[in-house]
């Protein structure tokens, strides 16, 4: 990637010299649209339809109701939408809102590259709110989107303990990535682009301790209004470091044991982060997917009910089975730590979205049955993102999958299709199919839109 | 202090078998007004005075006139009082502008046991704010300030390498205090105050590679309002990790290399924080305080002019001269981190207040005529609250100097007159001699108020 970027310096829009924050703003701040290979407009096409559904679905479940009378109580004016609720609220309650609602089921795109960023809920909820204040067409919408996922990820690359320390990244560089993408929605020049991104980086909190509790997607919601109340104060003058990146006191050092921030503008310009961007097929950890998409496959070759199966026989790396150990869920809510009820119900019902994680499946007595037929071992040899599964009949016929690439990863992205008929489960739990067909189409138009509230005035 | 918090431990009201966190809960959502010894409500009524004094100077800095503009922008209901201006605004954003302000001059109180940390900025912006809206006595007030007070210096404690780590101490466990605090105004119970403590924890941020900037003030406004907005989320039933500081990936292991969570609980209910509050008779940094001591003392003994003084020679502390060693400021903000001005200006002035640090005085003749003559070495055998000045006349008599403990420190705390004095000269600048004296009558009987508006209405 660095020779591609040699190869391109005159395009990277990072006068020699700069320091690694200036030299990532001055690229932000001439970031346009025109800029953007196909592939990386398709992704933001993408992203967009994902992280509605995402957001649609999560604002019906019931921490919901929890949130948005605090958030009303504050700002009830009618400024920004809501998605899948009936209401408008101010710019910054509306953004801590749809933030939380697309990270609440743990269900929205996940970067992994260097980092684990759910870039999306943070990115799009705070350019909703900006968009829906001032207007603006999806071209512009699009740039400001990949924007963010440019500061997001790279800032989290200079920073690679970053993670193993504890930090939940949605909440941190979830907050550079929306001050990004605010930043290049409002115009900003360089300099203040500078600010932007001292001002959101100084607000970078969230905590894995905070793992299975409400915080967790809160985290989204607040990088993402904090991230555009950082771009809002840059464009009026306030000011910040100009090396909150590589500071010596600056986020690589004081977030990270490690720090590169050199890797901040490498192939910056070239190499873009949105095409590298992850979608969940299922409703769950994406260290489960792999041993999932081996599931479904053992039900595709052929369908047993339980008591024909003698034993299934799972095979993952380590990492899947860290978090995911719980036998015997009791909710659904707990059933997404399962392993064995993931793993089981994935095969039963050919998938594994909102309803395979609810109260009722993780009660059901065919997902009982099959999950203590299930057998789960680790292997150092799998990579991350493969699994193997083995099915014994009760007759003693062997039924093999291997999955090479989770579905859904870059190295087997999720179709078009599927994208599309994730989405539209998704939305029609709040708005129904004919509503949720709507936004799909227009999604897939983004950049064609004169003005993106066309798109956010379908998802109220 | 560990004895006395067994002698007392019926009090604590730390049951026993409660992790750190939900201790801490326990004890801040039980405190109550009747709890504080008088030296306690004596420190909230000197606290309270200093801070708003500290808010009306800071209400006139033209960085205000940034930010204000963006948060009308984003709210301007009128539901809280930004101090010192002809305005009111939403929760969020009337806590965000009166922590800023009240940080903005860097005169704010510091407590120095452990930690640095600006505490009132951040504590009583959310609280004013919390107070204005829903209404409380006096003594409401200052139990929920003390509330703060034990959170944010504790958790502080728990964390022995946050500062030195890069982290400004008023944005991050000002957010854990100021969430203690609105929880304590709400009237939490355990459970919930819990959750604010982990809500407001996991929005902690600010860093050190800000400093010099308008963030530093801007982490004191963001941090009030963070908490705020933890207490009421906490308050509808948003939960969180029930050890945000003790746990594996929590507080005091993920923003501190060393971690002692136990120091929490330690004399909970017997040593009080807010009486280890510290005052700034200067408008600069603390490090800086015990040579200006000895500057005006030296004035005191006999005030000569420029010419007729051969030398002055400083000694202090190393840590005196490490960020002010600027040696020839040319604006105001500058001359806060000269040690040069700063004790030119002193022994001229006979004090060291705003009007000192103005880009006239730095500029100011008989000033630079002063500072010229001044040598500075450091001595690792003082104390960083000491300091020794002689002054050479032209004629070579030596006149001598010495300060054990700088003035506004526990060891040498300002007089309730020097405060006041301090205050009316900070109020007048805002709203005229006649209110200030005012709202200094009002804040010495704080805990006879029967509603905290009475005061917050004064400072308008």
């Amino acid at each position: 990637m660095t020779s591609q970027a040699a190869s391109k310096s005159d395009y990277g829009a990072v006068p020699l010299g700069l320091g690694v924050t200036r030299g990532l703003a001055a690229f932000l701040a001439r970031l346009r649209f025109e800029d953007l290979p196909e592939t990386a407009v398709h992704q933001a096409r993408r992203g967009v339809l994902d992280w509605i559904g995402c957001a649609l679905a999560g604002s019906r479940h019931p921490t919901v109701d929890k949130l948005l009378p605090v958030l009303k109580a504050l700002n009830a004016q009618p400024q920004a939408t809501v998605l899948g609720r009936n209401l408008k609220l101010g710019l910054t309650e509306a953004s801590i809102a749809n933030g939380q609602m697309g990270h609440m089921l743990d269900f929205d795109d996940t970067h992994m590259g260097g980092v684990v960023l759910h870039a999306s809920s943070p990115i799009l909820a705070a350019l909703f709110a900006l968009a829906e204040r001032g207007g603006c067409n999806g071209r512009a919408l699009i740039a400001a989107y990949a924007a963010g996922f440019e500061a997001g990820v790279r800032v989290g690359q200079a920073a690679p303990g970053h993670h193993d320390g504890g930090w939940h990244l949605t909440g941190t560089l979830g907050t550079i990535a929306a001050g990004a993408a605010c930043g290049r929605l409002l115009g900003l020049d360089a300099q203040q682009m500078t600010h932007a991104l001292g001002i959101a980086a100084t607000q970078a909190a969230g905590m894995q301790q905070n793992r299975g509790t409400m915080c967790k997607s809160f985290h989204a919601g607040r990088a993402a209004s904090n991230g555009l109340l950082a771009a809002l104060l840059a464009q009026q003058g306030v000011d910040s470091s100009e090396e909150i990146v590589e500071g010596k006191r600056g986020f690589a050092r004081i977030y990270s044991n490690i720090a590169k921030p050199e890797l901040v503008l490498d192939a910056l310009g070239t190499s873009w982060e949105i095409t590298r961007n992850g979608y969940k097929p299922y409703a769950c950890g994406v260290v489960l997917h792999p041993i999932l998409d081996a599931m479904v496959a053992l039900g595709g070759k052929r369908l047993l009910t339980p008591d024909a199966i003698g034993r299934i026989e799972a095979r993952v790396h380590p990492i899947a089975v860290r978090i995911t150990g719980l036998g015997d869920p009791k909710t659904g809510l707990q059933s997404k730590f399962s392993i064995y009820h993931a793993s089981a119900v994935a095969y039963l019902d050919r998938g594994a979205g909102i309803a395979q994680f609810s109260d009722a499946r993780a009660a059901a007595a065919d997902v009982a049955a099959l999950r203590d037929k299930i057998t789960v071992s680790t292997d150092e040899s799998l990579r991350k993102d493969e699994a193997r599964a083995t099915l014994v009949t009760a007759s003693g016929e062997r039924i093999e999958a291997h999955v090479a690439h989770a579905s859904g990863t870059v190295d087997n992205p999720m179709s078009d299709r599927a994208l599309e008929d994730k989405f539209i489960a998704n939305a029609t739990l709040a708005l129904g199919d004919d509503r949720a067909r709507q936004i799909a189409a227009t999604a897939w138009q983004l950049d064609k839109l004169g003005d993106a509230r066309e798109i956010i005035g379908l998802c109220a």
